[in-house]
């Protein structure tokens, strides 16, 4: 199996010019197979208050109404992928810039929810992994917004990190997928504050032990358990570290890796 | 060889969200392999205005500043590209989106004049007819943009007219391509107040004559002057006239046929 790497950045990247271009020459210097999922970062909150939308909060939760869905179509699809893509073209890297209606790649429907209405929120349906397994054997190095689609006509706002797992699921059943969450920290750590505490490797047994120890810190659960499904789901190996560490990610010198299933 | 339709729509369906979709239906039951070219429309003229960004004109010229680009970056590769996109997804047109820098599809370069500096404006360089193939082959129909790249990093705003046009010379090497320009007239008139006096058709010899005699309307010449330049590089056909009319344009009739090179 041919190794396919899944890599997500988000805002702490995407927000800082020299940071993005110091990382997408990383990501353009790794040999094989790699798809790039990247998140809005302050770009559209910023728009949204260029243009006085405000942020919609229903019970705390963040709503995409046709406004803000309007902003990320903007933002997400328009400016920074294609920002990514053509500094990507100049780095050696032959990028192409996708959302999930494009080639139909990406379906998804309206999240259902009992008591909140989130909007133009999608959740994944179904990853065409044909069509990307046809563009990655072109020699192309993709490129993700966070956007879908319904199949009936309608984009939806769709998480960055979501889009990174589902991806890396779907395409395991072709490809040997390293999905690698770039984050503002070193890795999982035992000490919020501090860096040098990084947990090298957590299988499912030291992570059952590490939260029954209460060592894992809250926010990072629903990333670990999103990790382990992964896993489940036949990916082969799930890195969290800082983007600009790519290749030591990669080469397990960097980051936490999260190996085995449970 | 496989007949290839090239079509640009320009802001007369764009803007229009009823007369977009319905147009969207003709395309998508169009059989064979298709691109779709489009415009801005007034959507960048709106944003601007709500973010406060002045047009820059330089002796009567529009000018792409750095403001500029970031509106029609977000409008036009973001915003109509995707709507258009997932619009036809539903459409049963299994569509792509693209800028020139996806794929490294269609290269440009800032445009180089001796008095006016038209900031961040592409004049069109190179056309990958492999990638389009490949793409077209896969079953895709391609909608582009106007966006190029100039390999550097750089994102430049092309003309999509000269997009269609460029598209249309590149492709007839391997397609018989068909060039329709879609337009809020009927076609070529004589009469430019009057929809009935369409020309059905305008070889060199009849353009020749029409010119001479001063029938035809200045502001169609360079159109005319760019179809002849198309069929001299290789188009099978120019067609000009109303994007609600497509399967009657491409029938021979409705609009203006330009059929042969002088």
């Amino acid at each position: 199996m041919d190794k396919l790497y899944i890599i997500k950045i988000g805002g702490n990247i995407i927000d800082n010019e020299a940071g993005l271009s110091a990382f997408l020459d990383l990501f353009a210097a790794l040999a094989g197979k790699k798809v790039l999922v990247h998140g809005g970062g302050k770009l559209a909150t910023q728009l949204a208050a260029e243009l006085n939308v405000q942020q919609q909060l229903v019970d705390g939760r963040r709503i995409t109404d046709a406004g803000t869905l309007r902003i990320v179509t903007m933002v997400y699809a328009g400016l920074i992928n294609k920002k990514i893509v053509a500094s990507l073209q100049s780095k050696g890297s032959n990028a192409m810039g996708l959302t999930g209606a494009d080639g139909n790649v990406i379906t998804a429907h309206k999240r259902i929810h009992k008591t909140i209405d989130y909007g133009f929120v999608g959740d994944v349906d179904t990853i065409n992994t044909t069509f990307v397994a046809a563009l990655l054997k072109q020699g192309l190095d993709l490129v993700f917004a966070p956007i879908t689609h319904d199949k009936e006509g309608q984009l939806l706002n769709t998480n960055a990190d979501t889009i990174a797992q589902e991806l890396a699921r779907a395409m395991s059943k072709e490809y040997d997928v390293q999905l690698i969450y770039s984050f503002e920290k070193a890795g999982v750590l035992l000490d919020t504050n501090d860096d040098t505490t990084v947990i090298k490797t957590i299988d499912a047994a030291t992570y059952q032990s590490l939260r029954e120890r209460q060592l894992i810190f809250a926010g990072m659960i629903p990333k670990l358990d999103n990790a382990f499904e992964a896993l489940r789901s036949g990916v082969s190996k799930v890195i969290i570290g800082r983007g600009e560490q790519l290749p030591e990610l990669i080469a397990g010198q960097a980051g936490t890796t999260i190996t085995d299933a449970a």
